[in-house]
């Protein structure tokens, strides 16, 4: 269980603003914190999320090492993002699936990559033990 | 706010596992949760953190557009942290500095360097609504 | 005590909405939930407030009947927003002041004005049990 | 997620406070907290509603740009209340209906009229990151 | 500890509802929650507290058996309380005073006396293990 | 919605205190905190209720105007102590009954009566609204 | 309830910690917390459980007079951990069975034999309020 | 941080019943919850722990490798805790000491005995992260 007065800190490369906000607050409804010239900050899932412009974003996108997101404790919130994503025809990286099946560190995911190729993974686990 | 159920899951390359351990779990007292062959959880203040055995880390490194961390809302805890990173004599990227003196958004920050030249900055704000 | 999970919903009008945007995100730091052509929803104080573009805002502006804010429960809270407020050099409709001084129900209080004369008030109550 | 502790404040006209006494307290069953002579002060579902005496009421009245209320997480919430006001026979302004549908903003609304014309809504989202 | 959400329930007489509802809302700063022709309902420091209109108050009136009241874990509350029964002149049975001193369950008290002879007593206990 | 921290004290009459034990902890399921030749204090559902060794418990036993206990935010709460009454065969001053059918006010309740004759009240209401 | 903010303390004898590791990280899902040349420590449930290497375990085990173990508030959470302990084949010094059942105590519980002959009983009762 | 619903579960020998309930209830200050005639069952700071009638006690004691007890978060619940020790005269088995002095894991310790010989520690760290 974590703090909830603290907040886990990314930062991460957006090769453009607007699309950045497009994806994060009218696609995934997170909020807007703040805007500056060089940076967004976001209210993303109750942590915060930086997009900094700058041409470091990747080209080529792979699952590993690099990718981020939330891992819910109740299944209906996971669900009700999937369905969001859908509605939303936000872009898949990877579609919902079953990962470690048959063992307690089961857990369905899904990818989504947003304008400049950074991955978000999310994940709801059936023991919750197995959130870390 | 966030919530206290939910975690934040983020994914970053090691170039080695056994230097990650040290790294995090002895070093900055984070949580070992999992441990296969290629990949260690961590519980990272309250959050997921999972260190890929990887290729793909930076050899360069600089502040942006890539990093992670907390931030602090009592700045009690954020001190401590500055006082374990000088007595486990971590590597300090950028040593405890203010950032936007003067205007709301102030804050103190420092960072620290993983093993794999992964960055992770910690945070503290005179006014928590800038936290995000 | 109320609800952390529900949440206080508020409709204004605004008579133009990137001055609201400029007044609730940028100035009272605010969060942007989301925007449409007609009207923009904010994270106000962990609050909804919706400003709707309208004609019908007050060209003549008054304390009473009409205003919304916090009530907070430290008074440190309070006085960052003091403080945030001249800083940004936000519009008062009045300064700190004390009312109801040497009764129980005694506070501080200020008042801002948005740029479609909405006042807000933001109080601090040195007894709490007070804040209804 | 707000801040339990704190308190959304809302002053709003009152052309009569029994009546606004009767329609808060003995109708929507909200708690009396303070009565003074030109106004009544109100535990409104755990925020401040200050019903103040004046003539500034709305002779005519329409949904926009004007109106306040709660946003339930829990459906049951929103329920119990549509009960209550149907069984205690309070003016509805709207019936309840529901607005956005098959968007992720869909959300569940009614709306009641105070006797001094005033207009509470009350929202239920199915997916509550929708709430503001 | 005890749950947010139950409530204790007491039940006590009193002469007069007038009388009560002065005493308990306008003087103690509880709220009204409902009121009919035979008895007023309060949220007592987030407890209820239902007035009984009944000719079986106490004559005479001793500390033991009979009082009920609050004991609160932070000593600022207790303090004011005993300032806002002295700026609102309520009468005291007992004015504050230090019991057990010395011994680990050491406290400190007051005592009022409500129109119907019903006694209150506050409390608070620097070891809160003591409170029990 | 009431503090954690703080809770309601109540001091009752008891002819005997062995059987008040008897009663409270070994029946009702409460802890024994203290004991003291004159009295015992219980945590009471989270609350703290101390029997007084006393001669004036109430001869004549009538439900108005004294009675305490809890009103339940879930039901399941209130079934189990109706379950945990009936098993441990305590002492009913009236069954389980529903008070105020149809009305928003409507709840369950049952009354149990304890050695020294003080009535105990049990309750859950339909809408948690009407708690206070 | 318990405080969420401090940790019940538990040292037991390990005979060899990397054994001690294997089972209550990689069985039981416990977090490493620290790992010295004679203890390791473990976030254990939200506890914390230290192992000391030393030869004083048991050679002999028997149910009583000495165990510790998790009493949970949710059936849920017990089944998982039923579960886990199946699906990885930790030892089963009891099988899940049924302890005073029909009495208002009644529970469901396991035990679980670490590798020095340590017992470890998770428990489930009906009413929460036997849990102590 | 732990769930604040759950309980930790320790079982422990007790030569002898009475003894123990003094130990427990009327030196420390843990609440009784049950009695049987082979076990009393304690509220010890929230957690459970049950003392079993047994002849298979501990003749000779030593810190390592069996005690228990709490780890508290707050400091002054610490020193509440020696004071309380002290003035009920409860048998010290450590004096309050400093352990780690210097590193980060420094913390505060005293360690009691109970009349069966079982060692209770009471720690406090300044780093509330060493804290597992």
């Amino acid at each position: 269980m974590r703090d909830t007065l603290d907040a886990f800190h990314l930062a991460i490369p957006a090769r453009d603003l607007d699309e950045a906000y497009d994806f994060y607050v009218k696609g995934l409804g997170c909020k807007l914190a703040r805007r500056y010239d060089d940076r967004i900050t976001l209210d993303f899932f109750g942590d915060q999320v930086v997009c900094h412009l700058s041409d470091k974003w990747e080209r080529e996108v792979e699952m590993y090492p690099r990718h981020f997101g939330v891992t819910f404790r109740h299944q209906e919130d996971w669900q009700r993002l999937v369905k969001l994503a859908k509605t939303r025809e936000l872009t898949f990286f990877e579609e919902p699936f079953l990962r470690f099946e048959g063992r307690i560190e089961e857990h369905e995911s899904f990818m989504l990559k947003d304008p400049s190729n950074n991955l978000l993974e999310f994940k709801y686990y059936a023991d919750p033990r197995m959130m870390y």
